[in-house]
């Protein structure tokens, strides 16, 4: 690392300045080590009352004040790549800060920072949790690297992962596998077809059957989960004369946190039998369990209350699957409350409305000190 | 060309070792140059009756005594490539002849040549015609390069192709489409699946007619032409978690020659509209007209009688589509007939029983001289 790559950051600032900080560091996936180092150097200096220990580029800082209960609050470092929007910048009126990471997740992890140096004495112990890898491939994830090497440094009663949510809390995720089903037929020249046996003809009773299906909405834990079942992806042929001998569907199901990953398995191969396929078979290729939003805790209902204080409204179900699910595996309740539109990570006009970085640094700040 | 690439054909040895001979000199689609050397000297020096025109590596060569018939006998002088199958061999009891080309389609040219060689004054004209790059690309082809550059010196009444067909007539040929039919739908991450529309789910109306497509038997001229029309190819997808947003399939149809490739595109477009399709489009990437077998022509009949005097069975449609079909462009009815069982044209075990050669040999030699 050269001097180029050294930043210090105020962790006293207010928070959206702290933000704007965090935004001019790049950190794209594999490249967290200023922005790591950048943090480590903050809490040791700014925040002498917590416990560090870092692996890789993550961060686990920890209160020891002896509380009855204590919770993890999350947040990754990393951003998807840079495109002409690092650093940021502000509007004119100072309203809005634009730039790659601005929702996803830096205005988040500025709230932690800013919490994590003030708050030195906290009614509930906390966890707070910075990691890497958060937007590649799951098998390269800081957090679920942190589970595995230090998973006694991570228990706890309840988790909130600051990723986006608009300043609303979110609770849980849904589940989410992938299935390939492949159809088998027998080739044959196109010019003598009735020798061969389709295999894409052989798609179309499974077809039919989702474009018919009918998705489920659950409710878990007071909240809605809204389910779907899709095929993403189809392949077949050999040559454009030629019957082909295979086809294969990637079928999709994002399935409510009411149900393991076992029992999705058995949905999604019960709707396949039944379709009425011909000779075919079917392998897992990807599999994520849900997380219950754990809202009837009464952990989850006092920081529901204090984020409606704080001027939040009412904890939804989150879309989409997080690495709260992490926590699910762990066995510990989490949701998502983080500033900043979801519908915008990732955008090249990603951008976060200061107000909210200020709103979920005050649910924050009211719950963890009542 | 080196010396090593110079061979010398017998016109004059039996048919089946003349075909031996042709085997012998590898004649790889592209690489016809020595096969056509050899063809080109051998008439010019056995056969001074015949007027020759060559083309690149294809040769023309004409009786021309001023009967009130002519007909045009053809065949390729190009192979698909060679697996350990040159030089060819013979079975212990000489019955067969083993190699690449036998079937398809060197016996056939052995019988040409061996016919072009001893039929000085045959009872009508005779345009024989060996051509190059039959097995590659449809725009290399050899027999399309002498259509439009010497269209007159192909004008016959009928004409023979001696594709394999295991010494039979077989008349005519089906015609072949292709179509890419791409179903719309919009994108969505695949966890808000209700954001997006599914193309791919929107393949299964047409997958379904396509599978419940009951293709029809023609009878054109007498014999019976088997249609077909069926998916080859299936492709659509962004990626695992997006839902797709367009979905392609291709279709493949193989229609009887009563049809024009007009008449044969409305019935796809027919079937297309009326799957119950959302918004899609259809674009044409290949076609190819068939080939009516014109057996109801006093030539096709007494050719039949020649062969069936010959020991041969009765004509009946060719499967698939042959070079007949650049006949039938030219208003020339058309039809196959070699020595050579199809189903073993381009395996590596390609073989040729004798007796078919000499068949073949026979029955042409009765209908031309008669």
């Amino acid at each position: 690392m050269t001097l180029a790559d050294s930043y210090d950051l105020d962790l006293t600032a207010p928070v959206e300045q702290l933000a704007a900080q965090l935004i001019d560091i790049p950190s794209v996936s594999g490249g967290e080590q200023a922005i790591a180092n950048a943090v480590e150097a903050a809490l040791r200096g700014q925040a002498p009352h917590l416990s560090i220990t870092r692996d890789g580029d993550a961060l686990i800082a920890r209160t020891e004040t002896g509380a009855t209960e204590r919770v993890v609050i999350a947040g990754h470092l990393d951003t998807v790549p840079v495109k002409h929007n690092v650093p940021g910048r502000w509007d004119d009126d100072g309203a809005t800060l634009w730039g790659r990471g601005t929702v996803d997740m830096k205005a988040g992890v500025a709230v932690m920072l800013s919490l994590a140096a003030a708050l030195v004495a906290p009614a509930r112990d906390i966890t707070w949790v910075f990691y890497d890898h958060e937007e590649v491939e799951a098998t390269k994830n800081g957090l679920g690297r942190l589970a595995r090497r230090h998973a006694a440094l991570l228990e706890a009663d309840f988790a909130v992962l600051c990723e986006p949510t608009s300043a609303a809390i979110e609770g849980g995720c849904n589940g989410t596998l992938r299935a390939e089903v492949t159809v088998h037929g027998t080739a044959a020249h196109s010019a003598r077809a009735w020798k061969g046996l389709n295999a894409i003809h052989g798609l179309a009773p499974l077809l039919a059957a989702l474009a018919d299906y009918q998705p489920a909405t659950v409710n878990v834990d007071g909240l809605d989960y809204r389910e779907g079942l899709n095929a993403v992806g189809v392949r077949g042929g050999i040559a454009g004369n030629v019957i082909p001998d295979a086809a294969t569907l990637t079928i999709n199901y994002r399935f409510a946190p009411d149900k393991t990953v076992a029992q999705a398995k058995a949905h999604v191969e019960d709707v396949v039998a039944h379709a009425g396929l011909g000779e075919h078979e079917l392998a897992w290729t990807d599999q994520a369990a849900g997380c219950r939003p754990g809202l009837d805790a009464p952990l989850a209902v006092s920081f529901a209350d204090a984020v409606a204080a704080a001027g939040g409204g009412s904890p939804r179900a989150k879309v989409g699957w997080t690495d709260v699910a992490r926590f699910g595996e762990l066995g510990i309740p989490a949701v998502n409350y983080g500033p900043g539109d979801p519908e915008l990570a990732h955008a090249d006009d990603e951008r976060c409305a200061v107000s909210e970085i200020q709103a979920c640094r005050a649910g924050l700040e009211s719950w963890l000190t009542a």
